[in-house]
């Protein structure tokens, strides 16, 4: 089983494997894309995969059996395991946890060949209430303090397997990036009773440099102070700490969104690989109230979506300090993606 | 002229760049190595770079001629500008300082086809004797908050020139994860009396099963808690702040280590893409204290160097989210280091 572990000097928590007997050369090669005889994420081979989570059938049917347009699975090989109680040591001054948690798929559709972009306004809504979907399950789990749902979309971006899909990974631990912004959120609040991110995004929207699209509802820019060439914040205007609250029409407006930010990215920079991480604030802590008290709880947090496309390696020390350069000036990223000629975006 | 620019909500600094008249395709392509009709790092060549700042010469010679071992140049493309006062601006709820800084770099042989493994002891000393003439003359700007001394080795990790060299930026802030350790170390000796960067060493050698090396002087190991795969700290046992404060002789014996280390990676990686970062107590901020008050100042920092291959490209949520997985123990990764048949390395 893997092991979660504590630096108390970087104050970061990291997953470490505990494979055994890998050769050092195991670690020489960069990630590959994954050939495999029959994709087992396809209608038709279901029986290839564990047994589903979620799916969405519109014509009914049973389940692990075609007819599905999303289907959510465990991670055959998870980097993280549900079975068992959370185990918490410290060892001198590190800490410890076992390696519980949940690493789930999201197959985005039946079909090989078709992106997230490619797919409908309709068909990408029934994606996000998978995400809504297994949000709400899990976080009924008091073991888990945080659950991340992500995209890695080409190879570059950790995706290898082509098949599209994104990830949904629930961890005993609140992720540092993560803990960060909840607190900065909190504080911000507490001193002023308004939210960091419905400030800042208002600020975007007045300047309107780093504005990509704003149709009321959902706000994309790029940042500016983003750390990454094309690095996009998709924000709800209305505040909301909490995407698992979010009703279907809602989904379909932040699918719409979705669509269009990725036909842009797609036209601008010719099918970039890239990352979205959905931010959303971390279920209650058991200790503090009964699950279903979060549901109504007012929240200083306004869930979010970074994407970030990769386009320049991070070198290490950017890695080791926290510092980045950003050769893509946010204002520049902005009027590219709004003058995107979409009829080029396949 | 570049810009720094903080997010309030990220709570770090990047540097953006403001150049025009970019496409977006500018921002598609990976790194790639600078082919050159001569290469400017090449003894003989010293007319095709900036003047030196700082040059090792034993034999004597003219400033900016032949005879040098290792040479300190200004980047010619800097990422920050030396000339100008600092100009600290907030824009709304972001602040930003224009573009100040220095960029140098030193160049670590004047052969084309050595490596910084391939150097002598002696000659490596001299590398790092270069390290801290330059990280000596540059705290003498009160502009500077962080002086960030640094090698890329390998394509992958951000070496687009392939002659050895190393990089010193000098900010006028101080990088997040360093801020972060800096804090984190203040705030234990505080409490302890204690460092805690002495402590976590202590308690890695007790244990001994991440430890590569220990001379005495200088320790080795892969931390218990590491977050990239290989990832290692190379520790001075005696506790102190400032690299700029060592002798000749420690220098030396720092250079040992440093080279054994880099064989040991080659002989077990095959000569990987790696970056190494001298993480190093920031300068006397000068509102406190006249300069030279640093030199004798206790300090509850403990400086050491941070040093980690490229074997896997993070994924973008890693970026976004700090949750590292590592998919090689520490334990086995010293195993192998320390188990490294160093006559296969060249």
């Amino acid at each position: 089983m893997s092991e979660l572990r504590w630096d108390p000097l970087k104050m970061s928590w990291v997953v470490i494997a505990n494979e055994r007997g890998r050769r050092p050369r195991d670690f020489i090669l960069e990630r590959e894309t994954v050939h495999l005889a029959a994709c087992p994420f396809c209608a038709g081979n279901e029986a290839k995969t564990p047994s589903e989570l979620f799916a969405v059938r519109p014509g009914g049917g049973a389940a692990n059996g075609p007819g599905w347009k999303v289907r959510v699975i465990p991670n055959k090989y998870p980097i993280l395991r549900i079975e068992g109680q959370l185990d918490k040591k410290g060892v001198g001054h590190y800490d410890t946890i076992n390696g519980i948690g949940a690493h789930e798929v999201i197959i985005e559709t039946p079909d090989h060949d078709r992106h997230l972009a490619d797919l409908s306004v309709a068909e990408i809504t029934d994606v996000l209430r998978a995400y809504r979907a297994r949000m709400l399950d899990l976080r009924r789990d008091g073991r888990f303090r945080y659950l991340l749902i992500f995209k890695n979309h080409g190879l570059e971006a950790g995706a290898n397997v082509p098949h599209s899909h994104s990830q949904l990974i629930a961890v005993p631990i609140t992720p540092t990036v993560v803990a960060t912004k909840l607190s900065v959120c909190r504080e911000y609040y507490e001193r002023k009773e308004r939210c960091l991110i419905c400030d800042l995004t208002d600020q975007e929207v007045a300047d309107g440099r780093g504005v990509v699209r704003d149709d009321g509802d959902f706000v994309v820019f790029a940042p500016f102070a983003s750390c990454h060439p094309f690095e996009l914040r998709i924000v709800p205007r209305r505040h909301g700490h909490d995407f698992g609250l979010l009703d279907d029409g809602a989904l379909a407006l932040l699918a719409e969104t979705l669509k269009d930010t990725l036909m842009r990215l797609r036209a601008v920079l010719r099918d970039p690989a890239y990352n979205f991480v959905l931010h959303n604030a971390p279920p209650m802590h058991p200790r503090l109230g009964k699950p279903d008290y979060w549901s109504s709880l007012p929240y200083d947090y306004h869930w979010h979506i970074e994407l970030v496309p990769h386009l320049i390696r991070p070198a290490g020390f950017e890695r080791g300090t926290g510092f980045y350069m950003n050769p893509a000036p946010p204002e520049a990223v902005a009027r590219f993606l709004r003058e995107a000629d979409l009829s080029v975006s396949r």
